[in-house]
């Protein structure tokens, strides 16, 4: 009677606040952190609307902390990423990018910035672009798993967007920000999307 | 008695298999989804062992459908995903690319590619690099979060690479593949890196 009070009691903790599947040998409720993991790439979307609800400067850490993370040709790190939490700053960089208006209410900002002086040469220095992207994927994924909003406005290749925003965070010539992440609690109204689509899927051949 | 006996046991349990906090109000442990999908951001690694075991078709399928579900630049998913099982095809793209030794061991691969037919007019159709970049970076968390290892190898933008890739997978002249992933079981001698630089990570300016 215990251990069934126990099993039912478990099983429905664990239902409740998180995906779960059965082990297949004991019967019992796993926590299946990789459906957790997959679940947060699919529940991720484009943030554009935010409550007045402060970002704290930790999380804007934690934020560039799983930026960090990604992988990097060659492993140079070819990058500087610049959190921004004063108001000031945040309208500033709205009136340098008319197109994102979404500055107004963002509580916070992160700008992903290309590194020259830590960059590969010669042909291999585009990498940065690539590096500093799947850094700013791992940025938009943690914001979401910490129940944050974010949106990715592009800001490279555009000559005077990438002047403006090097104006506005007095950013060192070596440095060339690749976009600017409006950040925030969400209001709940903006919805992801389902994009899978089976003719951008081949086996094999194509 | 009994109360206390469930606690413990509880405790014990999710703390065993996840991450944990504990909720201040009634004082029970809480699953920490934010925890779990920050620490599979963190424990992802360029994995380059793999043992024998094969890679079924539907974690290939799952891998692409967690790529698709990346933000790209207005929404374009200017992309082709290739998944690769056959041993033969495999071997091909490993003369193709001796840079990439591991793929004599991958159980698998898939070739993230840009394509010009779905990509921005202009200027704006260089954002098919950023849009795959981060495509592939969900990719590899997916993966990482599978159980499963992957490496990101660069194809793009070498063009003896991108001639020798197209040629194995048959690809048409709309599409550029951006990278290869070999894939497979990790043998589990790969392991992550903390890549936190505080020089890397500004406030507000620079």
């Amino acid at each position: 009677m215990k251990k069934l009070f126990f099993t039912l009691i478990v099983a429905a903790t664990m239902a409740a606040c998180c995906n779960t599947k059965t082990d297949e040998n004991s019967g019992n409720e796993l926590i299946d952190s990789s459906a957790i993991v997959l679940s947060n790439i699919a529940q991720r979307k484009s943030v554009r609307h935010f409550t007045n609800e402060p970002v704290a400067e930790e999380q804007l850490k934690a934020l560039a902390r799983a930026a960090m993370a990604a992988p990097t040709a060659c492993n140079k790190q070819p990058w500087a990423i610049v959190a921004v939490n004063e108001r000031a700053l945040l309208d500033s960089l709205c009136i340098a990018l008319p197109y994102a208006k979404m500055l107004e209410q963002a509580q916070a900002a992160m700008v992903v910035c290309g590194d020259m002086a830590k960059t590969l040469e010669g042909d291999g220095q585009q990498f940065w672009i690539q590096d500093c992207s799947a850094a700013t994927e791992n940025l938009l994924l943690a914001a979401e798993a910490m129940g944050l909003g974010a949106v990715w406005t592009a800001v490279y290749p555009d000559s005077e967007k990438i002047a403006s925003v090097t104006l506005v965070l007095n950013l060192p010539s070596n440095l060339i920000p690749l976009n600017v992440i409006p950040l925030g609690h969400p209001t709940g109204e903006d919805m992801p999307k389902d994009k899978w689509l089976d003719e951008n899927f081949h086996m094999n051949r194509y």
